[in-house]
């Protein structure tokens, strides 16, 4: 062993032993005849002290040592002088007998800091030099803390975790899969799943009733700012259970989770919303519940006033921002900017100030009168001095605006703590999704989702109303995750597939070794999935999933730090079968 | 909830209450007017019984129920006049009072039970059937605790779990990788990881000095019976360690497995052999020491009797089988015929009875005397009763084959009992293999390995004898796995990378993305993997490691069940920029 302590253990208590520590020069001090040096490794740092003195040599060599140098150093712990609170060995410094360089570093192109000078490309170039980072590696220890005890709770509560194949079938619905040409069987592929959906459901077919993993799962989609093409989910499947039993042990996960890693302790239930509700009340189906601000329709009372835009909208709705009378001509143009931006799209933004004094100005002063503005205003429950936001147009594009607006209000009033959890549920998810396009339904979640029971009758007469047993987890705004009650029953689930527009034929060529399988015996099952990257970021307080990854991939789906993907050897495609096609195929040959 | 029990908990002490439960039928049976229907779930059988007078429908529903039915039953416990000792719920049953039948079930084409009749093709083609098998159900339970209590141990030891890609970069040394084409990046493709080597050696540069992962790795192999595709790796890395540190470790963790898993408590500290050693006394770098018969060498005392092929041989090497003079004629043929057969390859075998009248009975009795043939028993240890078998030849191969024949022995003696584990450290492994073929050396174990430091000086001048800092651990003749402190010293893996005969471009070009890493201070490491699947089939005491895996491919690489790898769009293909070539490619055109 290189080491006897580590360089984030020694205390005051420790002071007069002896100490061997090993880890990387963070930085070196020289004042005067003492050199100072913090030592650093992944438990903390230490300062070590080198006397000219005391021994001139040693002095000598630690004034030659570069940041990152990787060190071993042999003394005595002493009392430091000057105590650094900020630093738990704040208290002690070693007094430097032996120092041995176990390697030396090149400057790192960046400064391995909290606060790093390193740009995003170069830190990913040399992640592994990112990767000492304070904060880094702090995502990390999160990271590894919470499978841990997501483990435990569900172990306790009888799961057991089954690793399923990484090469699985290809199916051409969906997003698209990674495919692995297979040597053994030419032209044939295999795929990398992009869940082990129907792997768990067959696990409930073979009556492993509570099943879980953190799983691996992959999709070749185009990477939006927060995708990865591989990402880690962790998949939950039970079998005797109805949406109440997956709902309440789920909770509960997320809830010892909360508790075990962040010392947060939710006692009472989730909240929990209807879609429909966190539609018309949020625009959004994962509505950031940390604050108010609800959307007020006023479609029937700012309706027939000759003002034509909203005249010939379905739909007039708002929000009202406590204490933004105030806001200046600058601060309402930048709010109706906001909304014009291209990402969000609106035509423009209403807005209705009550003033303190009880006066009221707005931009469609001319079409309404003071009256009707205050009816507006009693109906949204404005106070004075608050602000009117009010949005037009066709019904649920105009949620959408308004969701964007309300959590742009919620950023600007400071409403959006990283410090505070606001879980909820949101419950009874269409079953089907109406695509213009196509003219036709798709599943909204996928072609195995149960319809809710007392929605079964109205199939085939309000097929766009039937709600699925589906509900989705959110915490502040972001998905982390979902599941739904499967379809066990073979019957429902053929009349599901002709909904769908699946013929049997197509139904059977994608699904058949589930639908096979349900003809042993399938017990009444449902599960869920919760996005673990994404867990992990949410209780980092971070915006995006990279920082929670060790090894991230770019946009454009590459490991920058290795260069990967690349070519490979035309030995190795021949071996395959395969051949490269020229980028522009010579369609006259 | 379908159940309010399951049906592995009732008891004595339940009887009189209400349960409701949910699960297959495993059978019914019907005697005069009491049907009897055993249901199974995951958790056990619970007997229930419906009674033609109490309730004359639901006796009659009863009788209509087929083999894997789903079925959820209500009744009350009530004690069992015939009580049935070898079933946890044997002393009770359920009177039902409802039984609704959740899902029908084909008759399954084989018997849901620990021995069944289905066979091997015909199991994994209905693999959800066979994984609800008890047998099949303990080995996937086993995996659980068995992951779970690793990662307890490495997590109270301070080790991080942290992910590592499946997206990586191909390198075209060591075993074939499968590839994936990447669509984003046409003509670039990524390769799935033979293990997290390259990784795990850059988190140790990042200074997480514990790691570990329970991984999935992949190799595009041609398939022996006992290999996957696709398998699943404890990997392991420390910083700061020697390799008694690293012995230390995983010593306790493969402990702790045996005792919270197995129940069994080894006190003492695992033995631990030299290769050579390994390789003089069995023959073999993963010697089965739960039973004798080492190796004794008679090279010096059997030449030069005229005996050519003795004579002739660099060596002659016996085992003293305890008992065995008894053995007739046509028991000392089978082994000959053993040693003769092809996967063996040896030419003959000697044998010398000891009976136990003090006589001598021997293969070779014209070539030796008895007092010769004496002194080989002396050396050998013989008592009355035993029989010498001895080969020879040349000095590995022989080994190897003596090894194969005291293997044999020792199933034959009943000496390798599945029940009794003999854990085993074998160390200083040779760290060159020299190839005959291509006339140069390889890296037995990989370019990383750290020499022995008291070999360093030997590097140019013996270099086939160099030791490696590298330790296998066995458990019963099979390797669980192996590692080695790592060279964190750039000076020294140039001069590996030169006897390896890699050009610096070819270095740089494999491994440049580690080179670079380790200029920034790597610091000292050393790690070991250990084969996940294999560690649960020993504690399971089966042979193979498909049993303890899920959804396990055939010897084709081929999911039967879901009939995977399958062909893919010509779409997809054009996505991938990909083209199949025909079989046989024309060569004039």
């Amino acid at each position: 062993m290189y080491r006897d302590r580590t360089c984030g253990e020694l205390r005051l208590t420790d002071a007069g032993t002896e100490a061997k520590i090993a880890g990387w020069v963070q930085r070196t001090r020289k004042m005067g005849g003492m050199t100072f040096v913090d030592v650093r490794d992944r438990y903390g740092i230490t300062q070590v002290v080198f006397d000219q003195e005391r021994n001139p040599e040693l002095w000598e060599a630690a004034n030659n040592l570069g940041r990152e140098f990787v060190v071993q150093i042999k003394g005595r712990v002493e009392e430091r002088a000057s105590k650094n609170a900020k630093n738990p060995t704040g208290d002690i410094e070693i007094f430097a007998d032996e120092l041995k360089v176990l390697n030396r570093s090149k400057v790192p192109p960046f400064t391995i800091e909290e606060n790093t000078d390193g740009g995003d490309d170069l830190r990913m170039k040399y992640r592994y030099l990112d990767l000492r980072r304070p904060n880094v590696r702090r995502n990390l220890e999160l990271r590894h803390k919470m499978a841990f005890e997501i483990r435990r709770y569900l172990d306790s509560e009888g799961f057991l975790e089954i690793e399923t194949p990484i090469l699985v079938k290809s199916t051409p619905e969906g997003a698209r899969d990674f495919v692995v040409p297979s040597r053994m069987n030419p032209g044939e592929f295999y795929a990398l799943p992009q869940s082990p959906q129907l792997f768990k459901q067959l696990l409930m077919v073979s009556g492993y009733d509570r099943y879980f993993q953190i799983a691996k799962c992959f999709r070749d989609e185009d990477l939006r700012a927060d995708r990865q093409p591989e990402f880690t989910q962790i998949d939950c499947e039970m079998s005797f259970v109805e949406q109440e039993d997956v709902i309440r042990m789920f909770e509960g996960l997320v809830k010892h989770i909360f508790k075990y890693v962040k010392g947060i302790d939710f006692t009472e239930p989730f909240p929990r919303m209807t879609w429909k509700d966190a539609m018309e009340k949020y625009g959004s189906d994962k509505p950031d519940i940390r604050f108010g601000m609800p959307f007020v329709e006023l479609t029937d009372i700012a309706k027939g006033k000759g003002f034509g835009v909203v005249d010939d909208a379905d739909l007039t709705v708002g929000i009202c921002a406590p204490g933004c009378a105030s806001y200046t001509r600058k601060q309402l143009d930048e709010l109706t900017n906001f909304v014009k931006r291209p990402q969000v799209g609106a035509k423009g933004l209403i807005w209705v100030k009550f003033e303190p004094d009880g006066s009221i100005k707005s931009s469609v002063g001319k079409f309404y009168t003071e009256d009707e503005l205050r009816a507006w205003g009693e109906r949204m429950d404005a106070k004075p001095g608050d602000l009117l936001l009010i949005m037009t147009g066709e019904a649920m594009k105009t949620r959408k605006q308004l969701c964007e607006l309300r959590l742009e209000m919620g950023n600007r009033l400071g409403l959006r703590d990283k410090n505070v959890f606001a879980p909820l549920w949101v419950i009874d998810f269409p079953l089907f999704e109406w695509d213009e396009e196509t003219q036709r339904f798709y599943a909204m979640h996928h072609p195995f989702t149960s319809p809710n029971p007392e929605d079964i009758p109205m199939l085939r007469t309000d097929t766009g109303n039937v709600r699925a047993t589906a509900y989705d987890i959110v915490v502040n705004g972001t998905e982390l995750g979902g599941g739904s009650i499967r379809i066990h029953d073979a019957e429902l689930q053929d009349e599901m597939f002709e909904l769908l527009g699946f013929t049997p034929e197509r139904a059977h060529e994608q699904f058949g070794f589930l639908m096979n399988a349900f003809q042993y015996g399938a017990p009444p099952h449902g599960g869920l999935a919760l996005g673990f990257d994404r867990f992990v970021s949410i209780l980092a307080g971070l915006d995006t999933i990279r920082d929670v990854i060790a090894f991230p991939k770019n946009n454009s789906g590459r490991d920058v730090m290795n260069e990967s993907p690349s070519p490979i050897d035309t030995a190795q495609l021949d071996e395959l079968q395969l051949e490269l096609k020229p980028l522009k195929a010579d369609k006259d040959k």
